[in-house]
């Protein structure tokens, strides 16, 4: 993926309303980004695709929704308040602050060594090397008080993992929900992490959105289920388009793991950013009892199972396939772009962006064009559109050249245009076109649905 | 509603799964609460019922997602940093903290008349008269800090409303979305309240969730406007399943509402709490001009609206339908409660719970329940709840008589349970039961679907 897809993809997204800069009225923030009209349907399309395959789909999967702000005990106990930290430098001319790590990794791929000392380093923005201040820790965790005053009491983090919230009610869980090992619970939604270097659009921000499996499992088969993890999620993505070039696993060797993983595949994807093409989409880890242990030890409540069959109590296994959302959307946008030909008034041909995302996932499903603002086209028009958008999310457009609009619809992916023209009135038919083959068909208006349907099953 | 029903549904809630306590196995926080297996399906079906409705069902409605954590410039031009506020006083014997509106309310209630100093308000927990600290006020906004240092310069709100996210992004979407007033915006999310006294439930915490829509329109019809979306927020509810003899209108006088306000009308369901039967389950505002004037005036960027028709430039009123999802979820499950009575195995009748609930709200639409537990019934049913699943959320349960089973379905609202039993492996034909009428009609296999998808429409 060519650098200059990526950034026409971030050009696109924030011209057709995908993505807008959060508080960019106010000078905006790097934390985080705003999700338009069409971003919002996108993104709810993502996780409506996960939810139904991992979760309603499976008959050992059950969901769960637990709150952001959780008390400081719960991340003592996960290891977070002392272990989720990062170094940070900072330039002594320009007072920006860096991860330490990025910095470091950053000339190690330049120089295919790591740098002897910090001399060596040199400023993203100057270019100038050495001039750091010591390297310090901080936490990456985002903290609020909750409570009349600002004191240890009311003390809360924002979560920055779903995965914690699972943890702390597997007891619940297994009470209420007639499940045994290997059984998972799934769980979409906000974290919140301190990053000091934002960056790269919607890749690296403070708030983001997560899409997190634990699944339980017996000791013994928790490698067995971690292998088939790692292939479910990979159909998974496979299967709503992203193209397998484009996507790789990476191992990640014992040295880096986190502490208590036993073994980790991140998938990576080729986003095409400067310096380093390929970023982490996704990761499955296996994390051993690791997590049920610590909170049974730090809360005195055994989260463990007893097998009836066996007749022995074990701590499951945890096998932890960890989508990033905003990562999803944003690597699905990157593979769906596409520039090819279309046929242009003049009889010769235009470059068109068409955003080939699968049905879907895809924003808008149909679009309604009257062939013009006329006062007998646009009425049946609209009346076409309200009834298709009982099924599926439509948009109605009337305004300018129908080619114009065709590209327009072609840039945000609708799979389908239905044009109501002059014809219409007389043969009550329709002229339905194609996204990826611009072929078009006549279809008469009370079959519109039933043409549609067949093409728009999971939409 | 009576009481005993409010605590009676709050058991069921914990019982079954629908809501646990947040960070329970640490001895929980007040300030938030988890949603469980069936209390995630419940939430999600009550939004995207909303979302259909309001946002994909409507051409002058778009979506929106804004980010929670927004710099402190939106929120000074809010007004939030000035005036989100609360009083609070302290018993100096519990040391305990209280709203001092909602105690001055309480005593009020009772006796019909304000009290005349704190020196007659009782402590709700001694009874003790007088024994207060001076009221202090505090923001009702939870802070956190992003970036290294935790100084002004990194002070962030968690949102107390989604709202004001759709008022800075007003020009960003009017630019992309083709749209004039009058039309809206409308957006799901979580949203962060510093309440001093969280309680009732689920009804008041400090993190939950809203479904707002700003809905824009020319001054002069804002009234209009504000008319027909008390209308069609009632409906929604109403076709939902509320009962209208538990929601009633409140039309909020002058000297209670927002200082932005030009007309209040909240809605009120009867939820049942002890010392005031009534809450507050969302409202419809009329917030004139005063957001985008407020906000074009902070962030100097003009956030008004040119009508090409007319050629004038006007800034939009702006209609605001505001619902609590956490608190709809709740009005759902209580006006679905119901109490009848069941045949029982010896010929006599018990009582059974039974959740009314819309089927497009019921957290399970189908339950699949082989007879009993036997190799030829068990995978004959697994294989049909498996091909129902591609359509809705299906449970499947073998455990225990086949009453209890039905039982368990009917408390948690499963519109249709499909029982496989030994004549199926004959007669390829299986008993699907309704839920409120306890009716049983015999269907072939191969007919299942099709005898369910119309009774299920839109769930």
């Amino acid at each position: 993926m060519a650098q200059s897809t990526l950034d026409q993809v971030i050009a696109l997204a924030k011209r057709r309303g995908f993505v807008f800069q959060a508080g960019e009225i106010y000078g905006g923030s790097r934390s985080a980004w705003d999700y338009g009209p069409l971003g919002v349907e996108l993104k709810e399309n993502i996780k409506r695709q996960w939810w139904n395959t991992f979760v309603r789909g499976r008959d050992d999967m059950v969901g769960l929704d637990s709150s952001i702000i959780l008390p400081k005990a719960v991340w003592e106990a996960s290891g977070h308040v002392e272990t989720f930290t990062d170094l940070s430098v900072e330039s002594k001319l320009t007072h920006k602050r860096y991860r330490a790590d990025h910095l470091w990794e950053a000339f190690e791929k330049k120089h295919g060594r790591e740098p002897n000392s910090w001399d060596e380093v040199p400023d993203p923005e100057t270019g100038q090397r050495g001039n750091w201040t010591e390297p310090r820790s901080f936490s990456g965790l985002m903290k609020t008080y909750a409570g009349v005053v600002d004191d240890e009491s009311g003390l809360h983090f924002l979560r920055p993992e779903t995965a914690q919230g699972i943890f702390v009610n597997f007891n619940n869980v297994l009470n209420v929900a007639r499940r045994k090992p290997p059984f998972g619970i799934g769980q979409v939604g906000k974290a919140f992490r301190n990053e000091i270097t934002p960056g790269n659009f919607i890749f690296r921000t403070r708030e983001f959105e997560q899409m997190e499996i634990e699944y339980f499992t017996a000791p013994d088969d928790a490698q067995t289920w971690f292998e088939r993890w790692v292939e479910d999620c990979w159909d998974w993505f496979t299967d709503l388009g992203l193209r397998e070039e484009n996507l790789r696993r990476f191992d990640v060797p014992a040295q880096e793991r986190a502490h208590y993983s036993a073994g980790t595949i991140d998938f990576e994807y080729r986003f095409g950013f400067q310096g380093g093409e390929w970023g982490e989409l996704m990761g499955v880890a296996n994390r051993t009892d690791f997590d049920l242990s610590s909170h049974s030890k730090a809360s005195g409540t055994e989260l463990s199972y007893f097998d009836q069959a066996t007749g022995e109590r074990y701590t499951p296994y945890v096998i932890e396939p960890s989508f990033g959302l905003t990562r999803s959307m944003m690597a699905f946008l990157i593979d769906a772009f596409t520039e090819d030909e279309a046929p242009n008034a003049k009889g010769g041909v235009d470059v068109r962006t068409v955003l080939k995302l699968d049905a879907r996932l895809a924003p808008v499903k149909v679009a309604v064009l009257p062939l013009s603002r006329n006062e007998r086209l646009s009425p049946a028009a609209r009346d076409l559109a309200d009834a298709l958008r009982k099924h599926w999310n439509v948009d109605f457009d009337d305004a300018q050249a129908i080619g114009r609009r065709y590209r327009r619809q072609d840039e945000i992916g609708t799979p389908f245009c239905v044009t109501v023209d002059f014809d219409t009135l007389d043969d009550q038919a329709v002229t339905i076109r194609g996204r990826d083959t611009m072929s078009q068909e006549r279809v008469s208006l009370d079959q519109v649905e039933a043409y549609l349907a067949p093409k728009l099953i999971g939409a």
